[in-house]
């Protein structure tokens, strides 16, 4: 099966907005296995759309029309394919009485604009849409198969998982396409690629893939089969990237966070945190209190920004300061430890650095940072780090290496 | 004059790319008043690349394609084109020496695949790349003009500004649609359509449209004709928004932001500031941070996000958390003057809130938020709020009024 694409609506057309409906749909398509191989967007014009459906469905096997069931005059969907498909438009008795059904419940009277919404295209399968009032049709024509969706972003997905999930999976015997989300925090691309070597050879190489953004990788491992055979791959493959990675590999799936993961450990541990920035400047604690619950383990922080306030608000040694800078092991360790203290908690992060765009000198150039993460009792742990990229760039990977040195204090 | 955008590349027919290139082509587009009636995406596949160009070609007027002028095997769109166009495509032996002398600049060898990059189709324009190795062309072909563009970003930004809008510009005469973007702060939507009634009157009402994102509103007006015809209309636009809406408007551009703003008032007036946060949790400092040279005016903060470290830290009377609550006007005036003494600060801002999802009271449901800015020997602003949304936006919101309010002191 392949696949084409249509967007209706004027608006998709614009500056500001693209269809990311086909994002929805194409996910769906590739959990089956089947390729999109073009998307449109028209304008909220019958012929354009018409044709665009007629040339689809013609070439293509699966046709996914998104957009214009709306019961407005420039809502020309249901027209535009029955002309497409050369089939009539008749109005549905039933689904009449279903929409204005729908218009009591919510305590109003149907606008005679919302009829058009029970008119069907002949021979097709309606596809009831508890979200919203347009339903979405399906229409087997000749070797190809018409979905006509709503355009609203809530009302399509759940007509995917209602109306073309199932059909997908009837059409492909059970056999899908699942991915598996691998995080991988603080390790370059490149690193990566070196380290997943062995995994390329032992699986299909396909099947394994990287999506990099600052400070946090995301390896996409893919298998294709019956529930219990693609599951079975997956912890293989899963395995394998863990044996290679090692900690490097913080959570699974596309929802998890380096935040999301601290909170887990420090929530198992039932200790708690403080936190001292100077570059950062409160980005770790706000990302660290994005968790609802974080006052469980996030007692609060100090922000230095300037050299005065590390020594009066946290008594980090003038000497230290002198001797070595803001920017400094010494430095931050101190604001670390005297965090905790201060803060009374059982972990203290002190973080200082050099954001840019000014401030950088030849020993200590934009980017570097210092990380240091102590721990009631024993030794703090530092690292000095030199990022890349400009000034929020900076600032959130050394956050990002915070909370991973932090993590892995924990573990 | 209409337009079709065709972007080629099997990369935006997946689950994780769309094609945000139409985007700027839009924008160049609408400046010099073109309609976009179609975009589409397709393949890496010369039959239907080539395809897409002839129906566009035949259908409208200007036809804009991006991608696929790479140098590897999969990069078809100039045979596609030259194709569609019934063409012949030749090798141009000076812009091959171009390419050669590009490479050795670079210290490199330029490999033989590259040569492909010199074909030209016959009557093409060539659009000189600075940024990459591919040329742009552009052809005349009938009663349509077909311009061919590299899919880099950066590249193609550089050729819409050296090679498309000239050409635009010179068909239409110097007139050109122009928007300015009026930035307003901590006003509902409703509210500013209420306010916006008489400029809609004064103006055609459709140059006025409004771009809502949380706590902050874009006005976009426009005017069409010559610079001085265009500027003349948009001042007066500008003018009027500013007796409607008053202080709330606090920038003009779509790269302001009002911290931006709070900056600008801050350095001016050479004035110092600190910040106490307890559900925004650092936020507010980080927002404050992002400027760079912010540590001209911003000293320092704390996040309290516990009871007893207001008291501990900031010095808030037990009275007051007890009587009244931590998220009360008597704790985040406490908190903004404490923190303003503490840290020898002229501002001082205090944030106290429930973000939610727990924690909400029938007396202080999720989203109440109070927020405090105090100044050296003046009486302390206040402003209790109640927010909408989740835990995020909460705290967006917050940080937003807290930043708003300081601005207004500032004025």
């Amino acid at each position: 099966m392949n696949a084409g694409i249509l967007a209706v609506g004027s608006e998709l057309l614009g500056t500001e907005r693209l269809d990311t409906n086909s994002l929805l749909l194409t996910k769906a398509l590739q959990q089956y296995g089947v390729e999109v191989l073009r998307k449109v967007v028209v304008r909220d014009v019958e012929r354009e759309i018409s044709e665009e459906i007629r040339r689809m469905a013609e070439e293509l096997t699966l046709v996914l029309v998104t957009g214009g069931l709306g019961p407005t005059t420039d809502d020309r969907t249901r027209p535009a394919a029955a002309k497409a498909l050369a089939r009539p438009l008749a109005r549905d008795e039933d689904l009449l009485q279903g929409l204005q059904a729908k218009f009591l419940q919510w305590g109003l009277t149907m606008p005679v604009s919302n009829s058009c919404q029970a008119d069907v295209i002949e021979g097709a399968e309606v596809l009831v849409n508890p979200r919203g009032t347009a339903p979405g049709m399906k229409i087997e024509h000749r070797d190809c198969t018409v979905f006509l969706f709503p355009g609203v972003p809530s009302e399509l997905e759940g007509l995917i998982r209602t109306g073309l999930e199932p059909w997908l999976a009837s059409r492909t015997a059970g056999k899908k396409v699942e991915t598996r989300i691998l995080r991988i925090a603080c390790m370059s691309e490149s690193a990566l690629e070196d380290s997943l070597g062995p995994a390329y050879e032992e699986f299909d190489s396909t099947s394994i893939s990287i999506l990099a953004s600052p400070g946090d990788i995301q390896v996409h491992v893919t298998a294709t089969g019956t529930l219990e055979e693609r599951r079975s791959i997956l912890d293989a493959m899963e395995q394998k990237v863990r044996e290679l990675v090692g900690d490097s590999l913080y959570a699974t799936g596309a929802k998890s966070s380096l935040e999301g993961r601290v909170a887990e450990l420090l929530m198992a541990s039932g200790e708690t945190l403080a936190t001292a920035e100077s570059c950062t400047a409160g980005l770790l604690a706000e990302r660290l209190t994005r968790i609802a619950g974080s006052s469980d383990y996030f007692l609060g922080g100090v922000v230095v920004y300037t050299n005065e306030l590390k020594e009066r608000l946290l008594g980090v040694s003038k000497e230290s300061l002198v001797n070595h800078g803001a920017v400094s092991r010494e430095v931050v360790v101190e604001m670390a430890e005297a965090v905790a203290r201060r803060l009374e908690s059982d972990f203290g992060v002190g973080i200082s650095g050099i954001a840019g765009p000014d401030g950088g000198t030849e020993d200590k150039p934009v980017g570097t940072v210092h990380v240091a993460v102590s721990h009631l009792g024993d030794k703090t742990t530092h690292r000095e780090l030199h990022l890349p990229g400009g000034r929020q760039r900076v600032r959130w990977l050394a956050s990002q290496w915070a909370l991973d040195t932090l993590r892995r204090r924990l573990l």
